[in-house]
């Protein structure tokens, strides 16, 4: 056993920590306030050659691994949660199916330009009626000569209005179980039909882009299918396992800056005439904090060394996923109580890091889902 | 024992309701999007002879009991926690120190309006740092001629904003043990000097109405004292006694909107084929959201009614404030979470519960004053 | 609204008080290392006629309301668990069927002397599998000659060791949607083929009496049959509604004794140069017990008083259950941890308090069936 | 990074289920019934040459890591908690005090036996008044001639009724700033004046050894001193620094045992037609308890790892024992409430391990103290 990281993971955490610094924070509570999404944070991450971390060099990614990946998601997100969803969507929701699906046609086209930060990576797979229940799914895809005909809607995209194309998945008919045959594709988003809404009014994370799409008789050729035909769901379970490793991370990183600004705040408030970080309870709260940040960071990278193993990740990707955002939205609350009224108003970041935290527990599979996959990985059903 | 609400109070409860329903649902999301304070609300509560309830008919008020005080907020928060706030706080930090400090003179001359609803009442406490911990406070009176010179500024007012006098705290003197000797002042905020900034950027609660005051050489009157001198403090806490009533009621209120708006949900979102209402853990969740919604309005009906048979109601009021602010957090993040996606984006309603619950853990003392406070009354220190 | 106890309910309180303190108390922790059933208790409190307290005098009984039960389930249990579940299920599983549902025959014969204390009431409902879950119901009646022939089991009988006869049910025929159809039978127990195993290690109360039931070919004549031949799984639903009371307040007791310890325990412990009860974190503890019994015992109360006043009372009774269990089991576990090592030692009662409390988030009706029932008095299926 | 067990420390693993499964399981339930305390197991295990696993085998020890200490304590632990506690002792606060402070003749004359299991460890700390308080010895030792006279009593000390000589701590003088000094001693049980008092009657962990210890003029000559004299605390420190891994992994054992326990009841028990198992509610208990322990093992793994490194462990440590014990109460308890009733019987061992689980949280520093050390660690005071 090695709970330490390697030096490149070190490096990566340190040029992470110091890129947050200087690039990210500054502007991180303005841009929540007017709700501006920071195209130029992720051009910048573009000249790192971060936006396709953890894919081979070949594909014009950085050839590092998963932790790595998990690295840059929390340090994002310690200063900005909508950074740091971005970037995890993009990774691993916008690139992880071309690389794991696509032909090597695909992957040339499609997953470079991603790796190399020209457009972002985005998506879709939920709708109004569908989301953990593929079953629901409504958006449909017909043959119709040598291509297809897509129409439905999708809801909750991240990154769909600055991406170029995205995946996401349709029925293609019927299986004999009566369960829908569902099929990935790749849609250019400024094919005909193909309409962007961006008019979510969100809790949090107000620079990241969450949009609905609507698609109208949408036509795209034959070669647009990603993966096989009917695989769409397996490849969509396939690909959150990884996503529930970037949510776990994002709400790690989340918690951490929300803790060490409570840990700080409480060492220069004076009340009854002391810094209240000198007051018993007040000590207590932020030890959880420490302890319970602690075995989520670790609960990540044990199922991000995992995935990079190739060994079977599922369960500890959903235990990752569903004790870091639980973890983070108590420790969100904990800090914002440490501030007392402080923690209320938008001058103290702690506010901020509130309202994203409680994306962490819904967004790729809410908590109840993860009990779910967690329940039939032990075997209960 | 009796657990049933008097013929009067179901009455009230029921014209709040049909009021809520009627006059403050409707815009209250538009409102907390644009940040709009709803004054019309209180002037039609003011023709209802709503805006003093609790006080006597001779002062303009309504002749009613605590525990219908307790109702109003809490069918007022059930959809509108900011409209549920205001009225709190007219009630029990504007209005209930003339009453219960002032000269003859100084209820006719301030309370009257107030319960009459010409004005909204406020009151100034908080100070940056200064809450539960009057030894902080900064704010200073000395005396000038006839009347007094005040100095300083305050924090977190609620009202002041549409208040035409507030009661306010300064510091006096010195106590022999060192302890600054407070007392309370009514303060016109159109006095020379006094200054309210509008400057918060809250978490929630948009639609109520939270300021900055600033005294700048604010000269006073002698008759403009409210209570005794040097007793500031102690008329401070048996105040926020009230209060806290008022706070938990609100919490209960909150609660309950988000309550039942997840219950709602749940009987009509169909996931894996059945209402999602029909799940086990959903179930689960419901019910101990009504048990606790139950112990909570139970507790806060106790300390209004020993409020009202003029027994010590300190302890009680803290249990209610603490224990139904708590609930009120984690009713509205459930309420969220079987909500989904949609209980993240602001089109349903219990995203707006959310980001107002959380105050009720922050104003008139923290969760950990509450807990201060309770543990002195049953003996420990 | 009224949160007073009447006159007669306070005389009860303050009687018990000095009962339980006088009478029971005593020699409880010797009782509970011997497994040594305190019979001399009950007989004592015979001659004070409470064993048959709510129920009318004509039967023997107290004539008291259900308020008055609870306060002597909860006085009982302050100072001894075992004591409060002999007497909560005498009352409330073994004479209320009685009174509920026997005929005026049936009431002279098994209501009186069990209300005069003459013998313990007990009531066999629960078989190896079946609880709450009546379908599992294997004990079966079938006619013979005049009478009926009963063969099965039951288990987990509280005080069938000490009871000359008890009402238990058995299947007696096919309801037309497959259902069992489950008819009350009134058991001697010296019946012929009638046996009682007494071989529980329990974890806690071990001072009360919890056996299996062993019934072969027991024959019984026609006129002991309790109630509607196929209502008597309607009959257990209505019984065990007041049974939760009694569980309720069981557990309030239990908790408020383990509280009262561990206050007392925290003044008097030094550590670090003070009275522990001085450590902030220690206080607020003792807050939150302090306040989370108050919480459970307004429910009892308003659940106990909906019953006496004729009205639906099922969800209130789940909740009180449901509340002031879990709630008992955090208290009981707070007192042993205030008392560190001590607390995991039997010559402090709180090591007893929390083995007995656990029984109470299981028995009539686990915390899972409390809020089962609970969701579908809200509505939810 | 990684996450998997060396080939070694699998073996172990491997080697201690079985040993465990054949030689600790059968009886332990018997063992706790009748509380004795099974000599057998810790002979079998120093023919295994386990007794002092981590030590170097210069000293008779069969120099392995921690990290193999820890799958030791647990694999015992799921089985049996007293004899994970007995083991646990043994090597953490028995042995190690001599092969950390001990001058090579004590080594060989004291380690060595305790490695080869002659003889059990055990460590004299605690006082009624004095245990993570070490302000409030006062077992003292004056010199007397040319060795050393003690007096005083300590309590809750585990093995010492199987220990041939056990390192205790007396106050030897006074330091500058008033705060008693201490040093340890090696104290013979055989010694004159020395007398082991049993009679405890604990909660759980019936079949380990716990006792008083009393000394009455206990004559010591001077070469018995362990360590430097007056450093006897800070020593005290750093051995509970590693006895709280070995708390830690004893709390991850007990779960890991209630857990498969409770999972394997799930799977069997049928209610309302179908397996528990099957039930949602159920499955989220289950999920969560195999998450918890998940989460706690890894944090009592990278203790013992960065112990293993010679690296600063103390925070770590803390977060291990803290957060295991917590979560193997919480385990224990959702393990007992998922077998119903026949959790609360002894028949089922999760009866036993919800009792021994409790000590976890209060041996070798409560988790109040936990929490105030890992506070200090993170900069709080």
């Amino acid at each position: 056993m090695n709970f330490e990281l390697t030096e490149e993971q070190s490096m990566i955490r340190k040029l992470m920590r110091d890129f947050a610094e200087g690039e990210v924070a500054p502007g991180a509570d303005e841009r929540d306030r007017t709700k501006t999404f920071p195209k130029e944070v992720f051009d910048k991450m573009a000249d790192l050659n971060l936006m396709g971390l953890p894919f081979p060099e070949k594909y014009g990614g950085g050839g590092a691994d998963t932790i790595s990946f998990a690295i840059v998601v929390e340090e994002l997100s310690r200063v900005c949660g909508s950074v740091g969803i971005t970037y995890s969507a993009h990774v691993s929701l916008g690139c992880a199916p071309f690389y794991l699906f696509g032909t090597e046609e695909q992957k040339e086209k499609y997953l470079v330009p991603l790796c190399q930060g020209e457009t972002l990576g985005a998506f879709g797979l939920t709708e109004p009626n569908a989301g953990s229940d593929a079953g629901g799914t409504r958006t449909n895809a017909i043959r119709e000569g040598d291509g297809w005909l897509l129409n439905g809607s999708k809801c909750f995209i991240t990154n769909a209005g600055y991406a170029d194309y995205l995946a996401l998945t349709a029925v293609t008919g019927k299986k004999v179980d009566g369960f829908p045959e569902i099929t990935a594709f790749i849609v250019p988003t400024d094919a005909q039909g193909f309409q962007i809404v961006d008019n979510y009014v969100k809790m949090g994370l107000h620079s990241s882009n969450t949009t609905e799409l609507i698609l109208e008789n949408v036509r795209i050729p034959s070669d647009h299918v990603l993966g096989k035909i009917g695989e769409g769901f397996k490849q969509f379970l396939i690909t959150l396992d990884g996503g529930r490793i970037g949510i776990g991370a994002m709400a790690v990183g989340i918690a951490q800056g929300a803790y060490e600004a409570a840990l700080q705040y409480a060492k220069e408030r004076v009340q009854f005439g002391q810094a209240i970080s000198k007051f018993q309870v007040i000590q207590h709260k932020l030890a959880d904090m420490a302890m319970n940040i602690e075995l989520a960071r670790n609960m990540v990278f044990k199922a991000a060394w995992l995935k990079d193993q190739g060994r079977k990740f599922t369960k500890e990707a959903s235990m990752a996923k569903l004790y870091a955002s639980e973890m983070a939205m108590k420790v969100c609350d904990q800090a914002v109580q440490i501030h007392g009224g402080y923690g209320y108003i938008h001058d103290y970041k702690v506010e901020r890091f509130f309202r994203d935290a409680k994306l962490t527990e819904i967004g790729e599979g809410t908590s109840e889902i993860q009990r779910m996959v967690i329940a039939r990985e032990i075997g209960c059903s």
